[in-house]
């Protein structure tokens, strides 16, 4: 496990103006470069750890792998560089992919609705998974319960993939959000999980376009955020069936998109 | 001004499970495409409004224009394109800074600390401007009121310039804290005030690399923000002379970098 967490000298400024020097924890920002095959696809700002989840994730989100058999090998080199090899006959198509590869961080191409359906990413499952309402407010502090273990800077972001029963599956965390979620989905293709049709993403904070986007094309029909979503985000929720929900505050919350899925809830 | 708010139809569910259809504010997020001369630079998730400003300060920051006299025209055409016309004889390195180009949003190429040196970017003036510490607690407040006249949604980022008496000169909000920013150096970009090396950037989140390396190509020597920075944030910092402080929290924050900047706070 790589260290994600650095010690820094600060200045802290108490009430009155006293200054004292003191020790901080923050989180580690650091570029990882990801190569597929002989070609670099990418380098992101990313807290390090589970790397090459990140990199599988990020391929994966991205359309440039597919299916988990599509890959001969997954390694770190000493430089950081995550080197994916594909076996032999599989040939990603890159330069077709060159300008969606930016859409993981708000800077795209073709990365609209659109283009999402037309890279083949269909309606989810309607009315399935159903998921109590009770359970909903209780997944922040879940989240925050479990991120507590590596957490310490305020700086991180947590992306949390849940059972219908309210079980925490698989935890991650980046100082961006999209690599938390690349992570998450990356860990979840390593273990040929996906498409993950029965689960819940839990997210620490806003809700843009992109992290939808990585929902559906994981296959995630739930997404549920502490901050609220942006207008993209929410037309895409409802263009693909995805149950949108934000604003998670004490007992209430906001249902944006696909409150069929909802139990206990049959609106008013 | 284009409309930044969307109203959608939303389900909110109350304390104790009662749900209620209400109207609820969503801040706005669409693509837009930055077109300089005949070439698409890219194309940005970002909350309508100040178009052109988004795209100069996008571009001023990824070094491909660098003095408001290269431009000859910039208009946005119907599609929504911000089209940027240059000048006879200056040619814009696109290729070069391909890229360098993505690395506004998290991935990036050369946008390590080495390459920012290596794009120009000097040292900023040391120990210059001075700003009073006392005044520090009050930019949060004085930027979230300022706020308050465009944001009902909770879903923008704020990055406001104010100069060191405290006074807001310039706020510029988006649901991209990168475009946000990109905002704010547009517009000063316009008004010929770059370099802002008499200013100071308040920011609503947290502090990534990429902030603080907008903050250096502008030439903005003190950021400040809500939330945390990263490691490579105060490394930049540290490396390039800014002062960083972060955690602002009622009279307490956290300098993480350049305190000689701040007066009436000698140190402990």
């Amino acid at each position: 496990m790589k260290r994600n967490i650095l010690t820094v000298p600060i200045q802290k400024i108490e009430s009155g103006g006293a200054s004292v020097r003191e020790q901080d924890l923050v989180a580690i920002e650091e570029p990882l470069q990801i190569r597929l095959g002989e070609c670099d696809v990418a380098i992101t700002m990313r807290t390090p750890g589970h790397d090459r989840e990140l990199a599988l994730g990020f391929l994966y989100t991205e359309g440039l792998l597919t299916n988990l058999d599509q890959i001969a090998d997954v390694r770190v080199d000493d430089a950081g560089t995550v080197i994916v090899r594909v076996v032999a006959g599989v040939k990603p198509d890159i330069d077709a992919r060159r300008f969606y590869v930016t859409s993981s961080c708000g800077v795209c191409g073709k990365a609209s609705i659109d283009a999402l359906a037309a890279s083949g990413c269909a309606m989810l499952p309607a009315g399935q998974p159903k998921l109590s309402a009770d359970l909903v407010p209780h997944l922040p502090a879940k989240l925050r319960e479990a991120q507590a273990i590596f957490e310490h800077t305020g700086g991180l972001h947590a992306a949390g993939l849940f059972d219908t029963a309210g079980e925490l599956v698989i935890l991650r965390e980046d100082v961006g959000r999209h690599n938390a979620v690349d992570k998450l989905i990356g860990a979840a293709f390593l273990e040929r999980r996906l498409p993950l049709h029965e689960h819940v993403l839990m997210l620490s904070g806003r809700i843009s376009f992109e992290l939808v986007q990585k929902a559906v094309i994981a296959g995630i029909p739930i997404v549920i955020a502490v901050g609220a979503p942006s207008s993209l985000a929410i037309e895409t929720a409802l263009r693909f069936g995805v149950t949108l929900i934000g604003f998670v505050r004490g007992e209430r919350f906001n249902v944006y998109a696909g409150g069929d899925r909802l139990i206990d809830c049959t609106g008013g």
